[in-house]
């Protein structure tokens, strides 16, 4: 396996709202996306630097993930780092012969509706890590 | 200010021996840099992925900014995002007259011998932000 590049860097947030206007200032741009992802009880808003989106996950219900992680973290903060990779379930096999724990053994789908799988924190080191690629 | 990509992620790391072969594995390469930033009391490891580079922290001291993060976080993880800007000053000025806070109100040397200024994390809505720029 080898990325490509960093396909986006996942930011949790209380509010879009709120904090939209700040990236709107820092980055130059306009938030260019705003997507409900039901699946994962989020709202998303979407910048992109360079190769990399900036993706905001504002939680639609307390049962979200990202919900929960504000709990721990209520300022909010970098939520997951996602690498872009040629095949989500090539390289989520490669992760399991490396034996590196997966949540998801299948690639399922993301935001902008890409395929997408993530790694088990347990192996990573800290970095919520996610493989994602563009559908074929 | 309109950031050309993003330049690095800063992740703070205990062991860089422990942590090295997780993204040597992860990103399909090898580190091809560690360096030692006396300043910050880290040392650093460096890998490439796209335009972006992941800059693995170490603390060499209990001093470091690094060290303290470590024991509010001791399993690791994102400590900052790093923006690559045209200039660094024109930068730090456009964020003040914004109303963001800084933490450097002029550029400093970090690591690869970049120009860097951080934002103060209170204006940021928890992603500690660091803007940088190949020096002239």
């Amino acid at each position: 396996m080898k990325p490509s590049h960093i396909e986006h860097i996942g930011i949790a947030v209380s509010s879009l709202d709120e904090v939209i206007p700040y990236y709107e200032q820092l980055l130059g741009q306009k938030c260019y996306s705003i997507e409900e992802v039901a699946d994962q009880k989020v709202k998303t808003a979407f910048f992109k630097v360079g190769q990399t989106k900036i993706e905001l996950l504002e939680p639609t219900s307390p049962e979200s993930t990202i919900a929960k992680w504000l709990e721990k973290n209520p300022r909010g903060g970098v939520h997951h780092i996602a690498f872009n990779v040629d095949g989500v379930q090539v390289a989520l096999d490669e992760c399991a012969a490396a034996n590196i724990q997966l949540i998801d053994t299948k690639p399922r789908k993301g935001a902008e509706g890409l395929n997408i799988a993530f790694l088990h924190p347990k192996s990573t080191h800290g970095v919520l890590t996610e493989l994602c690629e563009q559908p074929k």
